[in-house]
């Protein structure tokens, strides 16, 4: 198994102001498309005031304690200097510090390798609604299946030269079973 | 150098509560047996209620400060919404999301490169023993080392061969030298 | 694009004691060097009492509130066991628990991958000034514009073969006209 594959795109999120946002599925529908099967995958906010963060994706009152306790240690209420863009906005770029502005993830099996109670999160921590930019950068191996389909493709194209065939000493195999079966559908 | 070989695997820790296991060792061994010489290790803490954390390895007075820190400034004492898995589950939770979740180490020379003072720890936030699951996923190259035994395997090989040997002035060289004490300790 | 380069290598940073360090530029002009055009490349800090972190590169207040912020919450008045180095260096430690050891970044084009206002700090957490190195590990392909600039050498050099162009027919391509003002601009 090597690092044969290399795939860099941008995901944008809409956030609808503070609070998580579970970007889990969204993250593994993106691997499928890479058809990459084995590899690491990083993750990176490109904002300074919302951040990446794994937690408890089944009782929603873990995400809300969370926010809580972090509404209390890095209150809107203290005095900072960068004040201009609103009270949420020093908050936010403190609260991006203490949390993960990078998460590098395992890919297995084309779907990211998480913990049974793990999702993958956006934590934004502004006020108001944004649009946010996850870039997903995966370095792997292409899947295994995609092998597989394209040694059956080739097998089935060698099955339809006729000399093939009979070199083959003219037996039928299960694949010509297969392929006939596929040319009666076909033709319904 | 480029990244040709990937190994995923599963590091079992088991944790006695709260408290900080250094897994350094265990990561070598593991490294060690993947052979691979230059690549970058990535580490993934399958749970949310313990994490990962690259602290002091001399002073075991530094990672008793850093647990009382956080006992303090995340409580259990604290009214949590989130609350029927016990009183130390949600400080789990919110300690978790402060520290590392995924950590990217480097390995050069077939070990973790990392700094004199520090060590690789998991860090338990549940009070009772728990059997944690560490990722551990490695890009990379096999050892140079290898490669180095292989490149003097073949050159001991063509130092087997006479008319090699006679191209090249029918010299003794230190190679020559060394093979023939290899034979000597053969014989004996 | 697969991982056909690996590059480590090291960075010392001199930082002035407490404070922030802006490393975005070094680590672009180093990202330079390695002529890597899209890869990851991974920051690790070697040390256990300063830390990485990105934030706001364009007002400097942002900066400040967040020592500000940090001072007050990892207090050097409180009282701490491991104590001998100084008031300023078990508060380092957990400083450098609670942001970020390693970093995983994208390279493209050449360059790392930030947003707009985000910029990399090397985050000092001692008093006095120190000498921080910042391990840079990048797994990637090397740049296009390179790759591209060799298949014209290599088409040039093609063109210089007269019997080539012979085999060619003799047509004066696009290739030949600028390889004759090349000549032209060297005779000048």
């Amino acid at each position: 198994m090597k690092a044969s594959v290399q795939v860099l795109d941008e995901l944008v999120v809409r956030t609808p102001g503070k609070g998580f946002t579970n970007i889990t599925q969204r993250l593994n529908d993106w691997v499928a498309l890479t058809r990459v099967s084995t590899g690491i995958v990083n993750l990176y906010a490109k904002h300074t005031s919302c951040s990446l963060t794994i937690n408890e994706n089944a009782d929603p009152c873990v995400l809300k304690d969370l926010a809580d306790w972090m509404a209390d240690i890095v209150p809107e209420s203290r005095c900072y200097s960068h004040a201009d863009e609103g009270a949420d906005d020093m908050p936010a770029h403190i609260r991006t510090a203490l949390t993960a502005q990078t998460l590098s993830l395992s890919v297995d099996a084309g779907q990211l390798v998480l913990g049974t109670w793990q999702a993958v999160y956006l934590w934004e921590h502004r006020r108001r609604p944004h649009q946010r930019r996850v870039l997903c950068h995966l370095l792997g191996e292409p899947t295994p299946l995609e092998t597989k389909s394209k040694a059956l493709n080739q097998q089935i194209q060698a099955r339809h030269d006729p000399e093939a065939w009979a070199a083959d000493g003219g037996i039928e195999t299960e694949l010509d079973c297969l392929v006939d079966q596929l040319h009666d559908l076909a033709e319904t």
